[in-house]
């Protein structure tokens, strides 16, 4: 367990940058006041936020660029343009040479990426990174991966997914077995993609000591939280992280205008609005902000570009878990585990 | 279009049988007056179910088989027992003989899709039948495929997919030139799977008279509407439903519990209970019960096993519109357009 987690943050990434990443970072302190902060970007721009931010700017050491990465750049753009000298690359980097235990970033995906493993490296046989979000269930919340990462994955690619997820879920949740289900199109064994049930019958035969593997799942599991850790691939990934959010946004929209009708659904909504309010922050996309990649020799964490202030303190908490419970001793140990239990 | 529409019945399909198919009948008879029904399964009962219904007996002939498919067998297991002589078999037969303009079974769906496609065997050049669904959306409703049928699409399939579901949006929202995207993990170009850019290439190019190509959507854009027509494989298809139908329980779940919490705002509830029965009716799966196998000779209509006399009337609404303005013409029709136009 480290002490006196640092975290790099690249403050130039995401659509408000430094607007979003100071006032985000000042919230995360106050949870974690050990925590300090390696910040690269502009030094004026960075000072002159952090002046209304005293605790903050105590725990806060800036490093300067006048590069950064714009959210439309292509990763082969972002690489040439940016590579040694980018704010997002620098928070990177900061991770690679020990200064940092985890990069935050809310800048392109795609970049992010590109840079993380360039800079980085994949981690033991981890040929791909990928990127696990928490879900928010029924039960609380759950670790889905990968939400869009890699396009595509064999066999041996879901189970090493599984491995890391369940290594990532052992530390969010503190469970030394998380369970582990791979989503698919039914939960019988016969059905599905080939590649999906390889995996499943691998996973069933490692038995391994910290992924309690507990067979298919589908996509009405994932609401429900019937497992700690949900496997699939990039593409799948993305669009059932996307359905969901639409869905939820439609029903909102259609309870606001059932309600908006009358006097009296009117008055009902005052009346209730605490529990809208409950509501509103239970499925609050602030509160799971914060996508980790999961693969590389180091803790990279995405942020949502979008987000404001209280978004990205999550995603700063999330990168302080990794880095004080030591995310990277656990994906070693376990994927040491898979490679002496699964047959290459 | 067709007069004194017939549609075969599976009257044993489902997890209630004819306690659900008779009533759910009956409901459609009295939108659709002119209808009659060919219902195979055990005269007997069939008998004393129609007795409650009078209309509806003399809307209906009864064709006697004790043979009925159960809901665990296996697609093998089904054609074994019950090719030429099971419910399911003889409603589709009843298709492919010109006596019945549709069927409708509510009994399982591989076994549902392997007799579908024996008996009836696929139209023009398409190899693989799919499954298309409303889908209830902020605008109204949408057509969605593949819901499951088949599991993974080169990009001919999802052109061919895109033209059978316009042609299914033609008579379902009948627009001349219904619009159409394709499921993808970013709306840009150099996103997301081969396969998928390719058909997207294909669609672009060939420029349907009756089909409106939009390029990609994502996730979100399924409860937004964006667009008539989402295609996309089988496997992601199933995913995206059920993620959206566990999105939409997980929600009515927490809203459900914020509002039982304290006097006031079960009182705000009570206030506001035309709002909740309205959304309630708007997010009604029965509804929009009935997906659609595109791609026979012939029109097949699946309905959920587990819904009532309500769900399975929705499902008779869509096989009658579909044999009463004549899909398989429209399909026809189309294929041959994108034959001309798409090359081989």
């Amino acid at each position: 367990m480290a002490q006196n987690v640092c975290i790099s943050v690249d403050a130039m990434g995401g659509d408000h940058g430094i607007a979003t990443v100071i006032p985000g970072a000042a919230l995360a302190l106050e949870r974690h006041p050990q925590m300090r902060f390696l910040m690269f970007g502009d030094e004026q721009q960075i000072t002159a936020a952090l002046d209304k931010h005293p605790k903050l700017k105590a725990a806060t050491e800036i490093r300067h660029t006048d590069v950064s990465i714009s959210m439309a750049d292509k990763p082969g753009q972002a690489l040439r343009a940016g590579r040694g000298k980018s704010s997002m690359w620098m928070a990177i980097q900061a991770v690679k040479d020990g200064e940092a235990g985890a990069a935050v970033s809310a800048g392109n995906t795609g970049a992010l990426m590109a840079m993380s493993r360039m800079c980085l490296k994949t981690v033991g046989h981890i040929e791909r990174p990928v990127l696990a979000a928490l879900w928010p269930t029924q039960r609380g919340e759950s670790i889905v991966l990968d939400m869009g990462a890699t396009i595509g994955a064999d066999a041996s690619h879901l189970v090493d997914m599984a491995v890391m997820g369940a290594a990532m879920a052992r530390i969010v949740f503190n469970y030394e077995r998380p369970s582990v289900g791979l989503l698919n199109v039914g939960v019988e064994e016969v059905k599905g993609l080939e590649t999906v049930k390889e995996a499943s019958r691998l996973l069933r035969e490692a038995n391994l000591p910290n992924l309690d593997y507990r067979g298919f799942v589908e996509g009405d599991d994932l609401g429900k939280g019937s497992v700690d850790v949900v496997v699939t691939e990039g593409f799948t990934g993305n669009i059932a992280l996307k359905t969901a959010e639409g869905t939820a946004k439609q029903i909102s929209s259609f309870l606001k205008e059932a309600l908006g009708r009358t006097w009296m659904t009117k008055l009902g909504y005052l009346l209730a609005k605490q529990a809208f309010d409950a509501l509103r922050e239970k499925l609050d996309p602030r509160k799971s902000n914060g996508a980790v990649f999961l693969g590389l020799e180091g803790i990279v964490i995405k942020s949502h570009g979008g987000t404001d202030a209280l978004g990205f303190a999550s995603a700063i908490d999330i990168a302080y878990d990794m880095a004080h419970y030591d995310l990277m001793r656990t994906i070693r140990e376990m994927l040491e585990q898979e490679t002496a239990a699964v047959p290459a």
